[in-house]
């Protein structure tokens, strides 16, 4: 489903507005995609991101699934716009047990005062990507307001 | 709702479980509260926290909701057990505005299998909580198995 | 937590506008409560509203959940005005194995733009009432648009 | 992604069980695809399945989702087994504004004790169809013991 764009500077945007969140630079995330309704990230292992089994903590991929479902719906407003993130709901598939996660997000219905985003986090292992959560994320666009 | 308890030494088993979560220590969150199918947490405020706007980013209040919601299914665990997340659902009510993040979970119904929890995350500013996100968690628990 | 009552015929708004859903009819859901913030509906057991193991269907229950959701949403906003669910999840409890369910919604935190509201269904069985589902429901309100 | 398939029989026990539900044939749903990990259903518009503006009422839609959502985990499970429903989040997208609703649910993570599942919803307007609701399902399997 081809998009609208409505900033022709979305993917600036996007990188400014993503690494001005400390919490995302405190995990080490980097953000390696922005297209149109789409933001991919990931994120390498490291002993700080995780829980009693050592694998990562589903608070590191829920975080994920929730930034890429906000951003996702970022690149289709306009200038002097932000988001906020209303609700998200995450189901968990598989152990986060791997080098390195990848969190997409997508947008699924891109409305004036909401955007519904699907969000998918992947864990790889051994080079081998696979599905560890699924996530529907409710987007609030505000117009006219800054995003700094 | 009084319920069974399980394991005598559920304080301990949860105070050893909770510590042994890198990405909490990261955080900084501390276990203040243990009570038969419920748990509290706290989290001062750091810049390492936030989102672009300086509030405590929404990803910090989903990594506690989802940790006190399977905490406070796992009180209500026997010995050997241990505790998965299945799902949750957040639901953000007051931006993350303040200099401290509480976080309670409280089981509703204590399943054989499932257990399913609420948690809800209070913001406090200047001395004063606010509630700032509620969630509804989907716990499994399993059986002679070990938390470590 | 008091509620701002900005409709005084909000009873009488919500009676109207609730037996206009002819899907409520169908299923034969009376409206038994109705106060700022809260709405309480109830339904007798009959086949009709069953699954196949004959308790009362998980789309009745959720059903009535989602409703009694937007209408506690719908108390609260001024004349002229209508109400839209935006999502809702809903985590079941117990079977519903009765004589008659009953749902309650209230709100949790009425926004300008999003009302946040939880909503719990319960089973009468021999005359003891059990929760068998609990849900968040994210409703949307509308402002200079009438409900009918 | 192919699917294993432990009873041979699979679409027989889906179309006995499916048309078991009294509150199906209430609503007058029709069973109209079933596949290892997918299940199709479909309903014509009545007035009696409406909400206030005489759109399908969300509480159909919601129905709907749950029940493909259910009856997709049920194809892949073995014979003597049944399924329940955990819980499920719903997305509006759309209105339901239109002659007819399609569901199709489907697996997306066929675990041992828990299957998750993705279930759309699709409303049919001039024979044109467009998505109206998205939902996750989490579906609990039981092994030995009918669905009878």
């Amino acid at each position: 489903m081809p998009f609208d764009i409505k900033d022709p500077n979305y993917k600036e945007k996007i990188e400014d507005s993503f690494y001005r969140q400390d919490f995302m630079n405190l995990m080490g995330v980097k953000l390696t995609r922005v297209e149109p309704g789409f933001v991919e990230v990931q994120l390498d292992y490291k002993d700080d991101l995780t829980q009693q089994h050592k694998y990562f903590h589903g608070g590191v991929i829920g975080a994920l699934a929730d930034t890429v479902g906000g951003y996702a719906a970022f690149t289709l407003t306009p200038p002097d716009s932000t988001v906020l993130s209303v609700e998200y709901k995450l189901s968990f598939l598989n152990p986060g047990d791997g080098e390195k996660l990848i969190a997409r997000g997508e947008v699924i219905k891109a409305g004036k005062k909401l955007s519904t985003c699907s969000a998918n986090a992947y864990v790889v292992k051994d080079g081998l990507e696979k599905i560890c959560a699924t996530a529907l994320v409710t987007i609030m666009n505000f117009y006219n307001k800054s995003d700094h």
